[in-house]
């Protein structure tokens, strides 16, 4: 799992890449088709959220370190979408 | 539906700021109550997502324009957790 997630970081840090600098259609073309993925592997979204502040503070150096400590604040509140998402799941599978 | 996104904002803005400034179990407590309020109000994570970049953009005018971008970018991908949020409400709904 830690290698997966090292993966998705690096995969998710080039479509913030190509977004950023080209902001075209490609780019959100690219994060729909992630995100896609990311559900399939059952990431949570706040392990998202965290790979998102991890991209960040390696794109950004420069960034306030208050503005990388929001993200545990969101990370907090995404928790409780991860646990409806993984009842989704669970629902889900007992209806198959 | 707009006004009670305007108070979320400022419900929200308010927990970002006892959190950064105390960095306290506090905000994290606070979070974590919030995150139920979302979640009875049927608020989507993207739309979490999108106030969270609009709290920051008050709170750090100065924060690059790049990182505020980049929150286009988070939404998109966390609408897919959106999407598979509102099918668990409604397969849920169906076994009551």
């Amino acid at each position: 799992m830690e290698q997966a997630v090292q993966h998705l970081e690096i995969t998710y840090k080039e479509i913030v890449k190509t977004f950023l600098h080209r902001k075209s259609e490609l780019g959100l073309y690219e994060a729909q088709q992630f995100s896609k993925v990311l559900l399939e592997h059952q990431i949570s979204p706040e392990e998202l959220v965290s790979v998102h502040r991890a991209v960040l503070e390696e794109l950004f150096p420069a960034v306030p370190e208050e503005v990388i400590d929001s993200f545990d604040l969101l990370l907090e509140v995404m928790m409780g979408y991860g646990l409806a998402y993984r009842e989704h799941q669970s629902l889900r599978d007992r209806q198959l």
